[in-house]
């Protein structure tokens, strides 16, 4: 592997480009942009030996990291002009939509769908982190449809990055993700807002919101460039998500209400289990 | 002062004395808690030098770190029997009730009102840190109403335990308390509780949760225990804070589903500000 092409030099186009860097040192690594100050900061920063509209010919692997609704377009119009031997990659959240739309195309066996399950709140090329995916799941979708000889590309990198494989369909993919990541960011981004409309002075929230207030809160500072367009392409699961969530808020309303609080014991009891499934903080 | 007697052992009051400790080594610190456990834990981890059920007639401060709603039985009955000397300073995450409840009491002078802003998901002697309370905020309510020599003995705890004072009236701390701090645990209990009903194999969750669900949901790995007595004490403002969050979520599921997603982005900007308010994990 020699030539590696990164579009999208924010967070998770820039992590890779770090981590690429150290555990691939061999490799050149080009990227875009089509912010200015992206390329700007991805230069000054040395993410990338060079800004390149076009990747070579001999390029191995195309990462996609730009926005959801963008991948689709840059996909088609890269898959028209690229050489026999490169690998797109993209990194989409939501994986049924491009899958689909790129079902039929002659050059399917050179696209493969990815979804790193990294991130943090910040967004940019100043917030990539070189250890930002040690460790962390990358879901593959459709693994069948990509070329065998192409896919083993994909696998040096993500095994030189130490990233955990896992194979799903796409479907199966968009509603999970809809559960255990959409909808945790729109839960928090409303919890910001309830408690930014109801402080007069906001000051006040800096004083008396302790860690549980903004660990709960974290992701409302995350990027709306990034998630809208994750929200229109998973609408239908977001909703299901959404409208689970609110049934069980009304619910727990209901019984604080009626003063059920032997109830709500057990139910907060049950839902603790959550600590055995889910020791990610430790 | 000289002799500090601790009421519940777990995470908050095992946590005041490990720092009391460090800070004040000269402080006998006495301790008792109503569970067995919790009793031999604190004597093994040494966070207690003896464990007494009846403080001593010359104890200076008595702190009281049980459920919101045992305090006032509690404080009732010290009340009754303590030393002319001694102030008890509950540490309740309600306030009104307690206020209001000690308002004519003869002794409400040896009582002072306060809420230590901290915690962690955990509980019980064995979750308690040395650190946990350096730098947060100690929220202290009507403070007028303390003998003046007695709020003195407070203050040397709290300036050795490097804690920033606020003072605030018991109605204006419940109903701010209910939107930064209660919401944010009913959130997260339901959103854990939103994605354990959907999944049906639950290593799932694990495999495909990022850290931004592992941070949303983390506040519902807490103490039923102390929690259901929190929103007893608090239903009203509680209800108040969870009805204008489920107008929120709905108002934000309907613009989903109408596909209104430049408002969605605008209103997501909007509450991005709270990145500049509430900078609490950098």
């Amino acid at each position: 592997m020699k030539k590696i092409h990164i579009i999208g030099l924010g967070l998770i186009g820039g992590s890779f480009a770090l981590a690429i860097k150290k555990s691939l040192p061999q490799v050149t690594i080009t990227g875009f942009d089509k912010k200015q100050q992206h390329q700007e900061d991805a230069k000054s920063l040395n993410l990338i030996t060079e800004i390149k509209e076009i990747p070579d010919q001999d390029t191995d692997l195309i990462l996609l990291a730009t926005p959801a609704d963008t991948l689709l377009p840059i996909a088609l119009q890269l898959l028209e002009n690229i050489g026999p031997d490169t690998l797109i990659i993209d990194f989409g959240s939501t994986k049924a939509s491009i899958c689909e739309n790129l079902a039929n195309h002659p050059k399917r066996s050179q696209f493969l769908a990815g979804h790193p399950i990294a991130g943090t709140e910040y967004s940019g090329p100043r917030a990539a982190k070189e250890d930002l995916l040690e460790r962390k799941v990358f879901i593959i979708c459709e693994m069948e449809k990509t070329d065998i000889h192409l896919k083993e590309k994909a696998y040096i990198l993500l095994d030189a990055l130490n990233m955990k494989l896992r194979f799903m369909d796409p479907k199966d993919h968009d509603l999970h993700l809809a559960f255990v990541s959409h909808l945790s960011h729109i839960s928090s981004f409303m919890l910001g807002k309830t408690v930014l409309d109801k402080m007069d002075d906001e000051s006040h929230i800096f004083d008396m919101a302790g860690s549980g207030f903004a660990s709960t809160v974290r992701l409302s500072k995350s990027s709306p460039e990034m998630w809208v367009p994750i929200i229109k392409e998973n609408k239908l699961h977001i909703l299901e998500a959404l409208g689970s969530y609110i049934i069980r808020l009304q619910s727990f309303q209901k019984r604080i209400a009626e003063g059920k609080f032997e109830d709500l014991q057990s139910e907060m009891e049950n839902i603790n289990r959550i600590k055995d499934i889910l020791d990610l903080d430790k």
